[in-house]
């Protein structure tokens, strides 16, 4: 194992010679906008470049969203080699969640949600079990995101996908029908930030996960202290956090923030275009898997926390009297949740993590 | 160059290894059909496994449609090695003309496209000229399918897709405003089969383009006998119908149903679940590519006419009366048209290519 210490960008992944290109796509896009009025809608300016795109009509408001699910399905390839068992329907989950976790940070709850599976040629779909698999973790994601299955595309790539591969995509339409509803982004100095656990790593910062399976005499059947191995730890499926989004409307707690932890683990707080500081004063205990990372990366807290969700699934901002509501309502959905810090007026903006003496400040994260 | 006959399957793309998977998909998606509910929406039964899944609201229906391109970039990427013009504006119009062409055989028409860009590394990124080409078509050609680009998805997916490759696809949401326009499938002997001709091969049928690009001594360099090379006319870029189809509506022209003529070529013909014989009388002389492409494969006119489009890009199917304003409307549009056939009752489903002595049984296309 190399002692060189693990970075994102070093494992692959470079945001930062990608963004310019979602900038440049962002700002094309807007001149697209007003084709919306012969449908009788507008969009919505501030969720342009956001984790979901808003139109408003007179009653409602519609989400859309395309999303992809990254290369986790590689791990659950790698793992079917060695043990009887496909985790495609964990993969299916985490590409459900992957699509419906942004749709909520607006409020918008997802009704249609359709799979793009693109394989290099029809092999792919010999393997039965896996097939099954998929198809049933597909419904059961639909199940807890409470959406149909509308539809997919399902293309052979020849040339374009690696042969045994397969890239898993997809969107989502959601709507806001109450529009009080929409999470308007409205916070202030004094709203508390509450943190709904993950389930693991979800399905970013595989690209490292994948480089450090790489790194192990025995790869991702290496165990853990609690005996599981490290494939299967890295595949429990994203958790779906519309519930607990809807359950919210359903008590009129207002979220004025929403945020799905995914790329920029932790950066991602200060996603919101305001200059805020987002102070962390209590952090969930990272799961063994985190730990097993950090230590084999090896991964630094600041690496950690700046791409992995490292406990961190999803993140509600509310007012101070909502908090333990939310908390409540994360319970009742079975999940954990933590009211981890507040926000504090701020001339530049950056996010706090105290317990770790970790500060990301505005430059670390590009992108919106 | 081989003398030995190119068929589709041969060439790569084998649909009937792949169909069982979609008929299993839509199996088991009918069963999330219920959550709809929850938002008082209901599926159309009827769009099931259709080009476009749609839901009826009290007042409106709305259209869901994930699609991809194909692999018709990598044609664009071996042309840019040889010439000074990256064609991925018109990859980009190919992209949305996929997804939208497919969303209006129902008679929804798109307000939002979103784009999913995947390749291997940022590299890819790097190549200013086709980046701003893709941007630039992806506007112009939301602009021709009247709706507004709402975002999409830009992953880096090493040892998913191959080194220098990109896959494209999107999805889109579109929307019957007035319920009347919903395209029912309510065709009877005695209809009319409108083509509105193509533009080229679109984006079906490349892979064996491509093989056959690979058998040519100067391979997508090679000149056509009008002067323009093979690799320039396939990246003709795809019709977008939008506007025909939304004419249709503005007239009151009532569409019974529509053919969006992508893989299986003709034989999409007959997607609809009835038993009739389409009876095709007269066809679009297919430009000088189709010619080129039957000699040089060399493909007979079965296997041209079952899985490229021939000339014929979009079908639409009307009473006897409305052919001739269907035909009006496309010329306005700036489009060829042909009043080619017609509908006759059938006990069993084919399509019937009188001019080329072809007929494609329904066994043909096990698949709706």
């Amino acid at each position: 194992m190399s002692e060189k210490k693990l970075t994102y960008a070093g494992s692959g992944v470079n945001y930062d010679a990608m963004d310019p290109f979602k900038k440049l796509c962002q700002k094309a896009a807007i001149t697209t906008a007003p084709n919306l009025k012969r449908y009788g809608l507008v969009e919505v300016p501030a969720s342009r470049g956001e984790s979901c795109y808003l139109m408003e009509a007179p009653d409602f408001f519609l989400g859309h969203v395309e999303e992809g699910l990254g290369t986790k399905n590689l791990i659950a390839d790698a793992m079917f080699a060695n043990v009887d068992k496909t985790y495609y329907d964990n993969i299916a989950q985490d590409t459900v969640a992957m699509i419906v976790n942004d749709l909520i940070t607006v409020g918008a709850l997802p009704f249609s949600v359709a799979m793009h599976l693109a394989v290099a040629d029809s092999q792919w779909f010999e393997c039965q079990k896996r097939v099954d698999d998929l198809i049933k973790g597909w419904v059961n994601a639909c199940r807890l995101a409470r959406c149909t299955w509308s539809g997919g595309e399902t293309p052979m790539l020849k040339d374009v996908i690696l042969p045994g591969a397969a890239m898993l995509g997809g969107s989502a339409v959601g709507v806001i029908g109450n529009k009080a509803n929409l999470i308007k982004g409205d916070i202030e100095p004094g709203d508390l930030i509450v943190i709904i656990y993950s389930n693991g790593v979800h399905a970013n910062g595989l690209t490292l996960c994948r480089k450090i399976a790489g790194n192990l005499a025995d790869g991702y059947l290496t165990k853990l202290p609690n005996g599981r191995t490290y494939g299967a730890t890295l595949l429990d499926p994203t958790h779906i956090y519309v519930p607990i989004v809807a359950e919210c409307q359903r008590e009129k707690i207002k979220i004025k923030y929403a945020v799905n932890v995914t790329g920029h683990g932790w950066r991602k707080l200060m996603r919101h275009s305001g200059n805020f500081s987002y102070i962390i004063e209590d952090i969930p205990i990272p799961g063994p898997i985190f730990d097993f990372i950090q230590k084999n990366g090896p991964v630094d807290d600041q690496e950690a926390y700046g791409n992995l969700n490292m406990g961190a699934g999803f993140a509600l901002y509310v007012r101070p009297e909502d908090a333990p509501k939310v908390f409540k309502i994360a319970r009742q959905q079975g999940m954990d949740a933590l009211v981890a810090g507040h926000i504090e007026a701020s001339p530049t903006k950056k996010v706090v993590i105290q317990p770790k003496n970790i500060t990301f400040e505005a430059e670390s994260m590009d992108i919106r």
